[in-house]
């Protein structure tokens, strides 16, 4: 049997051949279908000449309807608005006119000129007086059906597969999973709605959806829930365009963006978002300033707050899910940037600095907090406070400015909270090491607990060009440590936009990070990827080993480079070590030994040994073909 | 002034056209000169119109007399035997005929046909009845020229550093340092020869460097110096060719590989390694079981004490450095592996326990161990305990038969060390994170603060073709706990041979790791390079970040692909937020604004502060251009 006889399911998923999208049904909502890839496997050939079945491996998959070879899309008509029958169903909310659509002066081409040939829906709004986000559901003891939708993904099946094996001896080993050192995190042994709804209640985790998107495919991001990852993508005044923009955001969901942030600058801000966002299975977060400040001609001093607040109202009508403010970057902290090695790198930090100099004011952002929360809370926005200080060298990690500015991002979440809002909270940059943990210490002291959304942390200045790596070991522990999102860099960091390859690069590196910190955390079943990966390579099943990669694409590729023939992926031995001697096979030998010893092992092996060693030679001790 | 004016260097270094090679002379031994590479820099370009020079960074170099332009060697003479002076000034070697050497079977071609063209010279061994190993000349309280040699390299001409600024505040900047975490190690301030003599006293650091290597350019490796990474290169049955594993020989250590081991099997073996020894400017090991067993035809029931002897010899004469002998799979730990889910992956380690259980006898590397200690100490060929029970997959990662190898490997070191070889551990392997420092733990305690050489740790197995990647992260992690000599990995492993490419991706991704541990420990003047390539990042001045960065050429590349124009490279602005905008650009407006303040930064903001919020505004606001 394999995965869900209930589920709908295609021939052939999008990543790869022996895969397939499946779909797990809720049971507390019955439109709740949440899309999973099966990876099919290989039996196990077993000494004895028998054969043993090796139950599919269920992957997360962001890559949405686009990853669904029964879905036949098109980019010019956008996804199907699934999520839209359940804000209905709520009964809190409003159909309006919504402000009309900027024309805009740049230079779109081809089909995606305007918006027009989307369907234009009339923006919702909460309409009864009460926040209409998950946190306040949460609080009211509401399972939303995103909040079920949510548990089903983080399990990944994993109670599906402990029935798929008859073998009780088989099923321990691929289930087998070390003890993790959560660090105080509080991970179940199995996600339930309940959990989510608590989890989302107190803070520690939020569901970034807003109600004007829903395209949206559910997912949370806390501590004690999978890690995830985001991807950066977005025009820039010297280079890219929308099409490339859309294709980036479908490219980084299908490896495996769990969220993805459109940073365009420039000229199209409105129209690339909204194509992006019309086509987007996963959250996509902004940061408004950039468009405010396209409004009034790229000069930080004319920002105002009214300027601000129609941006705001703009993009949440239009859906983006998270919001990056840089309300933390207050007037007295800036002085504390003037000695440092590389002061503020933060685009946002540095505009609202320029803004809090030219006025001597008191940055708006935190000065109308509370107005912006009420704004969110009606569309169901979530906040990333934003870290405008972070650190942008090795120098400057853990200083004053930024733990000044880290500590006020902490009542800023505290007020969002209290006006019913989801708040995570952006943290660092440059950090060596040894100074990683203090961050997310005093992240989770001085923001209560909130989701830590980091980008990197980046361990050393040296190695321009290969920044997804410098970063990748910074992300890894900090995601072990506690951050619940991990904001991806790209080898492009610091030195140009990056393309096709790069933004893969940049994910698929985040994906390791963030398993190694699922694995260390001890998120339940984590390790069965690993497991039954390891398994397929101990036993020679070479294209199941692909299959069960983050990039079957390149495993395929690297190994036919050394071996290209055919039957090399089904041969019994490792390019490394040629056909004559291989040290899996010969552990094969000596697994088949140990049984014929027919002694438990944690007898002493010298029952019966010196027979055996007779016979193991008479009968030729030849384990190679 | 530039660097030392009393060493010889070459107007360009091989790496990067802007740098150039130099060398420090040693004060104790006349003849120590140690090879840098020194990157000259622009000078800042100060608010005020001035300019401020930037002292030329000194880095660390690998590349031997290859990467002096001026040295115009040729592959088939070999490298000058620089060190042979040093060896025979000791007075306790003898020249002697040495082995006949062995006529391959294989089909060598070209230029490698034989070793022939290399001045084959008569091998040395000791004559005093005494060890003449570093470790036996630390003892005796001498300071060889090697241990001068690797004082001053290990300190990166960072005291000539320290009197080359006439500005201490722009001093203080560029080698301001994190206080590191060194988590028990013992880093001294400055690297002095006589520190350097007591480390490989006690066993805590070595020097690998074998009498018959005079190519050898010396590096030790410990504690509580730079963390070092080693390359494997090699042959395979499968594929490769000599001058393919010389170049990558030379490739590797040109872009930062501290040692280099020849994994070769199959054919070819003593000519392959003939060729990179006498080209290698870095120690290289072996693993000698290998070509014992191409010996016996490659089964390894056939391997005896005689015929391994044999083979420590040959290599022992040609020069190897160090050897990982796997001493430490004892027969009583071979049934512990039977129920792991990825058996013994190591190649060495599943040789000796096909052995062992094919003659149901005692490792015969465990049995002989005094013998092959005494043959070590006669070459100065260290030990790299082997850890052929190492795991295959994070599911067997710290299980019961790891750990009692690694015990073993600690009294073997003992035994070893008091023979006068110098030693180093050999660790794993497949870990998740959370599970690594307990490997540092008990490697320090049961080995006794003997250097550990890890492989990775992979901190994940579901990444075939990234697992450079994967490992970098556990090594950087393991590297910062006191790991001395981080193994690479490249994004070829578990699928086939590393090209050149290859090679180069994980050297790289093993300097990030090795560096972002140096930082995390706090060596001495570790920060420096981070300091001037962030200063270089802040100012734009892009060819000095490009020039600092560990691959140049990649930085450049691209950068280039986004802003191909050669004025970009002297552009004010970075690349990911055009000419409009840039943060960095603003930071400076920041700056300047709290220096024309004239008041400490601790003072208040608000002193004067609402003044100049006007003068700004009203003097244009503008920092564009």
């Amino acid at each position: 049997m394999t995965a869900d006889q209930n589920s709908k399911s295609g021939p052939a998923g999008q990543i790869e051949s022996s895969s397939r999208r499946v779909y797990l049904p809720g049971r507390l909502h019955a439109t709740v279908q949440v899309p999973m890839r099966e990876i099919t496997l290989a039996p196990t050939r077993l000494p004895n000449g028998a054969t043993q079945a090796n139950a599919p491996v269920l992957v997360y998959d962001c890559s949405g309807p686009w990853g669904d070879p029964e879905f036949h899309g098109d980019c010019t008509l956008g996804l199907p608005p699934a999520r839209q029958a359940w804000i209905q169903a709520r009964g809190d909310v409003e159909e309006y006119e919504g402000r009309t659509v900027i024309q805009e002066s740049g230079d779109v081409e081809g089909k995606y000129r305007s918006t027009g040939t989307l369907s234009r829906r009339r923006p919702l709004r909460a309409s009864q007086g009460h926040p209409v986000t998950q946190l306040w559901y949460a609080r009211q003891g509401i399972i939303t059906p995103e909040m079920e939708y949510v548990a089903i993904r983080e399990n990944q099946g994993l109670e599906r597969l402990r029935d798929q094996f008859s073998d009780q001896r088989h099923r321990n080993d691929l289930l087998h999973q070390h003890p993790g050192d959560s660090l105080g995190a509080s991970l179940p042994k199995s996600i339930t709605p309940e959990f989510v709804r608590e989890e989302v209640a107190r803070g520690r985790a939020l569901i970034p959806a807003n109600i004007n998107h829903p395209e949206l495919e559910p997912m949370i991001i806390g501590r004690n829930f999978l890690v995830k990852i985001n991807a950066n993508i977005g025009n820039s005044a010297v280079a890219s365009n929308i099409e490339e923009e859309v294709e980036k955001m479908r490219w980084s969901t299908r490896w495996g963006a769990d969220t993805v942030m459109d940073l365009s600058t420039g000229r199209n801000i409105h129209t690339t978002r909204e194509w992006i966002l019309r086509n987007s299975p996963v959250p996509i977060g902004t940061v408004p300033i950039y468009q405010a400040l396209e409004k009034v001609g790229g000069k930080p001093e004319d920002l105002t707050w009214e300027i601000f607040r129609e941006t705001l109202l703009e993009q949440c009508e239009q859906g983006v899910d998270y919001f990056t403010i840089h309300a933390g970057v207050l007037l007295r902290f800036i002085p504390l940037t003037a000695r440092r090695a590389t002061g503020i790198v933060s685009r946002g930090g540095s505009i609202l600095a320029k803004w809090c100099l030219a006025h001597h004011q008191e940055n708006f952002l935190y000065t109308r907090w509370d107005d912006i929360c009420d704004i969110m809370a009606a569309y169901d926005v979530s906040f990333s406070i934003g870290d405008g200080l972070r650190p942008g060298s090795i120098a400057d990690a853990n200083d004053e400015a930024q733990f000044a500015e880290l500590k006020a991002q902490g009542d800023l979440t505290r007020r969002a909270w209290d006006r019913g809002v989801q708040v995570m909270n952006e943290g660092p940059g440059h950090v060596p090491m040894h100074m990683i943990r203090e961050n997310m210490l005093k992240q989770l002291e001085w923001c209560h607990e909130a989701p830590f959304y980091t980008l990197g942390p980046l361990t050393t200045d040296v190695a321009p060009g290969y920044d997804h790596i410098t970063s990748a070991i910074g992300a890894a522990m900090i995601g072990w440590y506690g951050t619940a999102l991990l904001c991806y860099v790209t080898p492009k960091e610091h030195l140009g936009l990056p393309n096709r390859k790069d933004v893969k690069d940049g994910v698929i590196a985040y994906k390791i990070a963030a398993h190694a910190a699922d694995l260390a955390k001890g998120h339940p079943g984590a390790q069965h990827r690993d497991n039954a990966l390891s398994k397929a390579r101990f036993e020679f099943r070479w294209e199941d080993q692909f299959n069960l990669s983050l990039d079957p694409e390149t495993a395929r590729e690297f190994h036919d480079e050394t071996l290209p023939q055919d039957n090399a992926k089904t041969s019994h031995f490792c390019s490394m070590c040629g056909p004559h001697f291989c040290s899996m096979k010969i552990t094969e030998d000596v697994r088949k030994f140990a049984a014929e010893q027919g002694v438990p092992e944690e007898q002493s092996v010298e029952v019966g040994l010196q027979e055996k060693a007779r016979e193991f030679r008479d009968t030729g001790a030849e384990i190679y073909h």
